[in-house]
């Protein structure tokens, strides 16, 4: 095993070094305005989002597994760091609270990948991931608004924005107004118009030109807020609070960061390694996303993640290994030197401009109309997550969504698709009667139960089979398809036995056909050869011609 | 529609009102007993049971469905009411108590038939179902043992008991514990060596004798509990105490007694179909039950639920239809009357050994070994759920098994079988290349993954089939074999999409086969043409066969 600092110096000895430096160039453009606008979204001061930017990059560097995943603050993580801070005991400021979770967050994510627990992700289903981040991301532009117009409204959510303008009246300052609407206007239309490389440098040559304006025409004195003077690079090593009363009562936030950070990275890294046919690494993304955030908590940053926009970015503009991560904060650290006395002109317009047009730029709409067209339910879910994130808050959207999603999955299981089957002419192939014009036998009845048999739908075997049955009294035998059964349950099997014992007590016989290799082993393993009396046949057709000669005596398998 | 009264009178002008005349003196022997036993172990003065066995059984025989389903009280059951009991509030009797909790479940079991929700049964797993009602017999059994011997210890869990026996030491009555002893030894001996119609007649008989001793040899002045004068037989209407707070204090215990009656009721009358090839209508059970348990709030009874062991006996004994239910609550109208005076001499003792030799005769140990060998998970789930049943309590012991399998249903379906497939030699069929001698094409690889298309392994689909295309880079096309694809939400939709693209991307391309009807049409109603440019075989030889032709042009699926 090679030492992550090793690592490090064997990568850098590499050819494809010049290409990072570039990616990395064009990241940083985007990632300055970008933390710290995130930070100030998260209720932190700005420099915290910049620090966050700086080491955590390093440590994803070493540990991590996607050369083109974009480490650092994130918009809707620092919108659920905002809700977690909201309830800080009095005495905890905010920048500690921050220490405080992206410790526990770290700590979280490596338990997480020595426990080998990156299976857990599977249980956010589409719907709800993008419901999810639909009602995160606007719930951000919302929180934006104040600021972009100069208003005083502290809401951070909709409920309270929407208390608070009722009681107060929308009220705005000009000067502001135009600031932000006018950052809104060129970056839009920067977007639009500029070729892919001026684009890329447009927000920071808006902030420029923003500082710019600002201190020549001296915006503050005619009531333009703005960021203020950044303390000094500071890169002594911080400790989070060791405070167990103000740990405990942030897990529960600490362990929902960890899960969005997990998820939505590894759904970024994933569809840019299909793109090249990689595989990501799970395990490595939880350590390497783990390290990065325990690096946050100890150099002043808070909780980090994988952002979409900047690795989408960091890929096309050539990034060909983790090292691009390393480079992104070595031009901070240099941003940093060079614009702290300038950012101090900075209107927040500008910067609430910034994230207002990257996160509505990421709204995927689409997504709501594809999911209505081919799975109502589901798209009813997406839409009660997206509206309980916008109402009540993230946690219970989540939550809402997790349970809907199993909730879904298990009335799916519990109603199978139930065919007779028949033989398609000419062929070997049997499929439902009722779609195909095939051929039957009267004497033997060809089932295909469309479902594994497990505790939901086990109840119903005997059912299912016994209303095909009343409809043709004559048939002496049944054949039952097994490759829609990709596994058995105790209770299923329990179901079968019964099913088995029924048949025989109508003098009927049940016989199966191809059951798959594990199913069957574990069949074999429980015994079942003192019950099952019938025969197991390799194909179905195998199973409806053997079918016609006299029954053998011993019930072995024929597999 | 009928009125129940109605078909009622149709139903006694059967032909078949002989046998269930005869069927129905068979169960009331046995249901003098266990109604009195089972209504002290819910807590409840001796005649409620009897009430509970009487106008309920005209309810059930009124709107029922299954003709040898014996309602009335149940052990199980007793001891759910006896826990939901523990926690009254002063002023209210339990009698009270459990008038409340009848109705409540009435009103439950009838709603869910309005709302269909017979479904929600399914939620109950064969290891759940058992470990439920294996740590519910123990405890009974385990409650049983003051009475038995004479105790003054008031325990009626497992670890009451336990700390009462421990605090005050085991302390006996002698005559007691002779009657307890020697009516446990005569009943099983009855059960292992009289002939079955004599055996059947047995608990009564014994009832009978052991009242003759206690009246001869005035076992109470020896210090010998009996059972003391019931109150004469009174069907004046009850009103269960119209009380919000109380109803709302019951209502969590009834929704659980509900479910739990239902379901084992259920699992009772479904049994018994099967032995006689018949279905069951769960909606017409919820109803018959529902007005069953309404009919007991109203005539002073206790909840009522479907015995397994009566219900046998019912259908051993010979019962057609369900008027025998009927002719039970006729005869024991009629024991009522005749024995009302002499049940004074009762000894409790005996009645507990009638408890204890009913439920533990119940007990099937044999389910959890063949659970162990067929699935060690389920095993322990199974044994966790009795062993939280016995040390903790019923509700918690059932929500823990619920949840336990869930979580193992979203386990096995988040970890599929994958195989790669090739041609049984001389057959049209497909099986795993790891298992079989079959046959490969090199350029075309065949692939089964075993399992739905669903959230919880969506993310995984791309990298199941790249981690086969690594092994053989030289593949230009891949066949997804679907006939274990059940279903395909959202997520698997657009896991299928990505593997799509991403085989695209690399120059290669992806069929389907053997897509089964109901997928197809949603994939199709999705509008899936404007992206997925593979062909959809009807067969996987098909697919494989032409496959070896030139590619059409036209996207449009085979089917």
């Amino acid at each position: 095993m090679k030492t992550p600092l090793e690592s490090l110096q064997t990568r850098l000895r590499q050819p494809h070094v010049r290409e990072d430096v570039l990616a990395a160039f064009v990241v940083s453009v985007l990632l300055i305005p970008q933390s710290l606008a995130y930070a100030m979204l998260a209720g932190l001061p700005p420099q915290i989002g910049l620090y966050a930017s700086l080491l955590p990059l390093f440590a994803y560097a070493a540990l991590g597994s996607s050369p083109v995943l974009a480490v650092g603050p994130v918009a809707v993580l620092a919108l659920m760091i905002a809700q977690a801070l909201g309830g800080l005991p009095a005495g905890v400021s905010p920048a500690e609270g921050a220490l405080v979770l992206a410790a526990e967050m770290g700590l979280i994510l490596l338990l997480a990948a020595a426990l080998r627990l990156d299976a857990l992700a599977s249980l956010l289903s589409v719907p709800v991931l993008y419901g999810f981040e639909t009602g995160a991301t606007l719930s951000i532009a919302i929180s934006q608004l104040p600021v972009l117009i100069g208003s005083p409204a502290q809401g951070v959510d909709l409920p309270s924005l929407i208390r608070e303008f009722w009681a107060h009246g929308l009220v705005w300052q000009d000067l502001t107004l135009a600031y932000g609407l006018g950052a809104c206007a060129l970056l839009l239309a920067g977007r639009r118009w500029l070729p892919p490389t001026l684009a890329r440098l447009a927000p920071l040559g808006l902030l420029l030109a923003a500082m710019g304006l600002a201190w020549l025409t001296d915006a503050r004195s005619q009531g333009v807020t703005l960021l203020g003077s950044l303390p000094p690079l500071d890169l002594r090593p911080s400790l989070p609070r060791l405070d167990a009363a103000l740990w405990l009562a942030l897990l529960p936030h600490a362990l929902l960061l960890a899960l969005m950070a997990y998820v939505s990275s590894l759904v970024v890294a994933e569809s840019l390694a299909r793109r090249r046919g990689e595989r990501v690494n799970p395990a490595a993304e939880l350590r390497g996303l783990g390290a990065a955030n325990l690096m946050a908590a100890f150099s002043g940053g808070m909780p980090v993640g994988g952002s979409f926009s900047r690795s989408v970015l960091l890929q096309d503009a050539g990034s060909r290994s983790r090292l691009s991560g390393a480079f992104v904060a070595l031009f901070m650290g240099l941003a940093m030197v060079l614009l702290a006395a300038p950012l101090a002109w900075l209107p927040k317009a500008v910067l609430s401009a910034t994230i207002l047009v990257a996160v509505l730029s990421g709204l995927k709409l689409q997504l709501f109309v594809e999911a209505w067209r081919y799975a109502r339910p589901e798209a009813l879910l997406m839409l009660l997550v997206c509206l309980t994130v916008l109402g009540v808050n993230l946690a219970v959207g989540l939550g809402l969504g997790v349970l809907g999603s199993i909730a879904l999955l298990l009335q799916r299981s519990a109603r199978p698709h139930v065919a007779q089957i028949g033989r398609v002419p000419g062929t070997e192939h049997y499929r439902n009667v009722d779609r195909h014009a095939v051929e039957c036998q009267p004497d033997v009845m060809g089932l295909r139960i469309d479902e594994s048999l497990v505790f939901t739908n086990a109840r119903g075997l005997s059912d299912a089979v016994q209303a095909y049955l009343q409809t043709q009294p004559q048939v002496r035998r049944v054949l039952l398809l097994m490759s829609p059964v990709n596994s058995i349950d105790f209770s299923g099997l329990e179901a079968l036995r019964e099913l088995h014992a029924g048949l025989m007590q109508q003098g009927r016989r049940l016989d199966l056909s191809e059951v798959k290799g594990p199913v069957l082993d574990r069949l074999r393993a429980s015994g079942w050869q003192r019950w099952f009396e019938g025969r197991v046949f390799l194909s179905h057709h195998q199973g409806m011609v053997e079918g016609e000669r006299p029954l053998r005596d011993d019930p072995s398998p024929v597999i």
